[in-house]
């Protein structure tokens, strides 16, 4: 059952839609990622979050390295063990993370020391440190540790990062194919280089070059805006093997989903679903729903009409609307079910306009439907 | 379908055991009642609750009446379509809240003006006001309007308190019994009297000249220490006829409940359950284990080994503590979860222990298990 397949079952344009079959278990994609920062998507059981059928979700190795531990979560058997999760799972490198959360970090060749801001405590990951706590943590899918530069960084500077991205991405593989791990986890290269095409051409090319069963985009979605990310991803994917799955990381804004498959991009994670729902939003295909408004206060229709989500086939708005103003957590639980299915429901509709060589006319119909205002 | 009818299947001295088939749902007897104050069990959805083994759980009319407004429930079709419950529900009748949790209140022969302490709006509840909110919410069973008096009062405010109750009784009754309600509504009167024999005597004997379906006992639980529940339970439960369904209001201690039920009480509701899980505290029949403690941090043994709750069936304590530590949600739904279903398999041991006449043993081994520190 271990090992990891990529079949691409239908095209349109250069969109395609496929199965990921990771470690037995089959992933239809283009897929998203639910995100489960801490081991657990927030508000949700494992079972209410395999509910709105996902497959796939993802862990911040960085959270988890910080509490409980790697160590822990190794001794508990693994993150799925640990999290009740039925079926898999990816990791994140870290890297992300010790850039733009933690205070005071000092960037070498060899990694970055951090300081953790829940208590001060100094870390440092290196693409060994990283690669072993993801071998503890034991999710399906792991991602090579990588330098995430400032957006403003000048270009002599981007050379730099982009060169010690790819040392360290060899660094990962090195360590991560000469390890038993490598049977049953599979690890991602994340090509970087900011908005500079030449950059970017060279961080794909070296990634390629090493071999990696999966390639990330990293770097994007951290305010360049929707032109940009387009521009990027335009000759950025086109430097990665077709044949390979392909992953914009934490890109979840329905349009800029629509825009990176219509390119080629296969997954996807973003907590703004998950984080929006908790805030009140709840995403329809006609549109966002500010459950906090009081025109919904007796309002008995469900937040989305057809949709087969648990809360939808259950509550009313009114009665979503009084659990927040009550301020009672179910609120959080019955709104992240919906955009999660929402978001399962989303990726469903791309993949059956990839499968009927439709994803322009889906793209112009969903987008007015949901970004109407 | 619709109707209320209590038999009793079993007895050991006073205590007994049956069922309660309220519109046409069958609760095994003597039953514990979660309680979901705003027409929710916090953090659970009623698929959660449901899945621990209760069929009977109660709302609160005060809160409901504050927000959203009893008119709005009653405009979504009645509480148990406005929150999901699938079984059957209680109200209680405000009497409660609006001596206990409002400011300012005047209580006069005709009913109670208060403040909502939310937002300082005034209100007033009389007992066919409180009827009318009990029919708009729409609970099979609801409750009559009764005075909580201070536990300190005099014997003279007592007296007056007493035979205001009484007369609050028979209002409520005469209304429910000339509205279309009792066909599928059944109203329960609450005998009062504090500490005083004479008064508790008094009230019983002037509520079961009212002839209502069922009976309960407030005023209890309220600080007033075991011996003294126990010896008001003693004479008052007498005076209550036996073939009608006795609930003993507020009450959740395990140690209280099986004293209760060795006395002849039938049905139970407190907050203590799954408000001392969302603080981290889970019951087990080898006692209560303070999930934050350090301890656990690795521990790999679900909350209680043999538990068959969802929780334990699929997380580990280290897991538990790790939502804690992390301040995660799911830690709050995981925890009621667990609790909630221990008061079903405590129930159930209790139930058993009628049936088998053994009461006392099992009240020994309960007790020298859960409160063995």
């Amino acid at each position: 059952m271990n090992g990891l397949s990529f079949q691409i079952t239908d095209n349109c344009g250069a969109a395609r839609a496929g199965t990921l079959t990771i470690n037995g278990t089959e992933v239809q994609t283009p897929v998203f990622m639910p995100v489960g920062t801490n081991a657990t998507v927030k508000a949700m059981t494992p079972v209410q979050v395999a509910d709105t059928g996902a497959k796939l979700i993802l862990a911040n190795t960085y959270h988890l390295a910080m509490r409980p531990g790697t160590e822990t979560v190794a001794a508990l058997g693994g993150v799925k063990r640990f999290n009740g999760w039925p079926h898999v799972m990816l990791t994140d490198s870290g890297g992300y993370q010790v850039f733009s959360l933690s205070k005071m970090n000092r960037i070498t060749d060899e990694g970055v020391t951090f300081q953790w801001p829940v208590d001060g405590s100094t870390h440092f990951f290196s693409p060994k440190i990283a690669i072993d706590h993801q071998h503890r943590i034991g999710a399906d899918l792991i991602m090579a540790f990588d330098e995430c530069m400032p957006h403003d960084a000048d270009l002599s500077y981007a050379r730099t990062s982009v060169a010690r991205t790819s040392r360290w991405a060899k660094e990962c593989i090195d360590h991560h194919n000469a390890s038993e791990y490598r049977e049953r986890q599979f690890l991602g290269g994340i090509v970087q280089g900011g908005l500079v095409r030449e950059l970017r051409l060279e961080s794909a090319r070296d990634l390629v070059g090493m071999d990696f069963p999966f390639y990330a985009i990293g770097g994007l979605s951290v305010g360049e805006g929707f032109e940009r990310m387009r521009e990027v991803l335009s000759y950025t994917v086109a430097e990665l093997p077709a044949e390979k799955p392909r992953y914009l990381m934490g890109v979840g804004e329905p349009r800029d989903i629509i825009e990176a498959v219509s390119q080629g991009i296969d997954m996807f994670d973003c907590v703004m679903p998950t984080r929006n729902a908790r805030n009140g939003e709840a995403f329809t295909f006609s549109g966002t729903i500010k459950i906090r408004n009081a025109k919904y206060a007796s309002d008995g229709l469900p937040l989305e009409e057809g949709c087969d989500c648990y809360t939808c086939r259950t509550f009313s708005r009114a009665y979503l609307r009084h659990l927040d103003h009550a301020k009672e957590m179910l609120f959080h639980t019955l709104m992240t079910t919906h955009n999660l299915r929402f978001m399962q429901r989303f990726m469903n509709a791309i993949r059956e306009a990839i499968r009927g060589n439709a994803l322009v006319a889906f793209s112009k119909s969903f987008t007015s439907g949901f970004y109407k205002d």
